[in-house]
């Protein structure tokens, strides 16, 4: 089990030199995903070494600007490389329309098949799985349509725990299977042996929790509840929550407060309105609350 | 009059971490134009410090990624920003409906007018004109419908030589607005004063002339004629000349010679393919047809 966040962009909207809007890119359980892609992002996956080839599924938060002008240009550039693979998008409903028309008026002709999963649900859904990974939407609560992702490895089966396993001579190949699913083996003494000396846990499945754009919202507390890494929007400082809470956006310590009470393993913040110089602040706001706090910063890297 | 060109954008396609696509910011006698605006541009404006507030009109060759994925982000800046003047774009047919779709999903509410003047003749044409500028399309050739633009100063009146004037008592301030038009005088004895006797002649009028993309094409040379400075796409060497005339580029030799025909001033290249490290070879090449070549490269500044 492996989990590793990638940094490509984390400020807010309005252009700087150095600043980069929303994109990151997350390697969860040898999955590859893209989240967000503000402009310029398929220039920050050239910076970072992203493998563009690796992935195969993009997770749009909301269709502002900041967050989404970069898709166009990336699924252009895909078309440029030859890609044959299909490529899937996430996003709230009207990505599809506004991608593929964008895409037809500068006649690219891409061979690979897009496939848009729009989504409109304002309750948290299972958008994604296989045997690797599950991806669930964190509805959020902004300007416009905004989802969070929670991304989530699948547990391993239990491991048959050999040495012990020999101890029973009556114990058979047959009954392997049985005992990675968790069973507890009778022996024709009548004796129970516990499943849990005959196998070895597997290493804990992680998650991480993606939350951008959003107001301060406790209830998707329960929804991220544990995750080993969060990501939580911190546009503002406490001193201008007033601005936040106009803007639908999150002070650092409210995101600390969800960090805390949610009890996960380490928080990010990132987001950063272009008022502030020191971003520093931002994390000595959270840390007052959820001392684990990090900055995002392009082109971090996060290793749970 | 005054011309100034600044280089935002020189590259090709393909994202590289240190290449940006094509966008000029042109300043001609106090008029100030942005010229195609690839992904990024918005940031590559903040970095050569671009007055935003000063652009009222955005030109586009084409509708290749490349050359216009970075107008939607710097219209939607623009509303960010409360920019209420007026905003001319001009472009191929297509761009005003995938521009605004893409506002509209993005829920962008801009204050100002964005008034798009959607192209699709295939004769050089008037598109702008005041009293300073006049801007004409220059048909290219390539892949899709693309227009370069002929950026023209305004001819200023001719000025009184009031040392000369003085010299004819009989010359009366009623005479002067004949004068400036250009007009000889007749004294009342019949003698005829030449007007270039009587008049300073205005600083000449410049001209800038940007073709991109295109392939070789040498029935724009009569439009282009004795430009001050011509932008010309340079996409390859002369030794991949094939791949030139197959993808509608031209080579570093074709633009050079399009320089040399056309009797410029300067010429500046650029649009180079990803696949030379070295773009001093572009500016060799051309050197050897037309020798005050230089490159394009972003940050650069051409002043005339």
């Amino acid at each position: 089990m492996s989990l590793q966040l990638t940094i490509l962009g984390c400020h807010s909207a309005t252009p700087r030199v150095n600043a980069f809007p929303t994109s990151q890119y997350l390697e969860i359980n040898n999955q590859h995903f893209l989240i967000d892609c503000g402009e310029g992002t398929q220039r920050q996956m050239r910076k970072y070494k992203v493998g563009f080839s690796k992935i195969d599924h993009i997770f749009i938060s909301h269709l502002h600007g900041d967050h989404f002008y970069g898709l166009v240009g990336l699924l252009s550039t895909y078309g440029i490389l030859s890609r044959e693979k299909e490529m899937h998008i996430y996003g709230p409903k009207g990505i599809k329309n506004a991608t593929l028309q964008m895409l037809k008026v500068s006649e690219s002709h891409a061979k690979f098949n897009m496939i848009f999963h729009e989504l409109s649900s304002k309750e948290s859904e299972l958008i994604f799985e296989d045997d690797k990974v599950s991806v669930r939407t964190i509805p959020l609560n902004h300007r416009v349509y905004t989802n969070g992702y929670l991304f989530t490895e699948k547990e391993k089966a239990r491991k048959l725990h050999m040495d012990n396993i020999s101890n029973y001579v009556e114990i058979d190949r047959a009954d392997y299977l049985n005992i990675k699913a968790g069973k507890d083996v009778i022996l024709p003494t009548g004796e129970i042996v516990p499943n849990s000396e005959l196998t070895i846990s597997p290493k804990k499945a992680l998650s991480y929790a993606f939350c951008s754009d959003t107001s301060y919202k406790p209830d998707i507390i329960p929804i991220i509840k544990n995750v080993n890494l969060l990501y939580h929007e911190a546009t503002f400082l406490a001193d201008r929550e007033d601005l936040a809470k106009k803007t639908k956006h999150s002070t650092s310590k409210q995101a600390a407060q969800i960090a805390k009470d949610a009890e996960v393993g380490q928080l990010v913040v990132g987001h950063y309105s272009g008022r502030y110089k020191d971003i520093s602040l931002f994390q000595k706001e959270a840390k007052e609350i959820f001392e684990n706090t990090e900055l995002a910063e392009p082109g971090k890297v996060f290793k749970v």
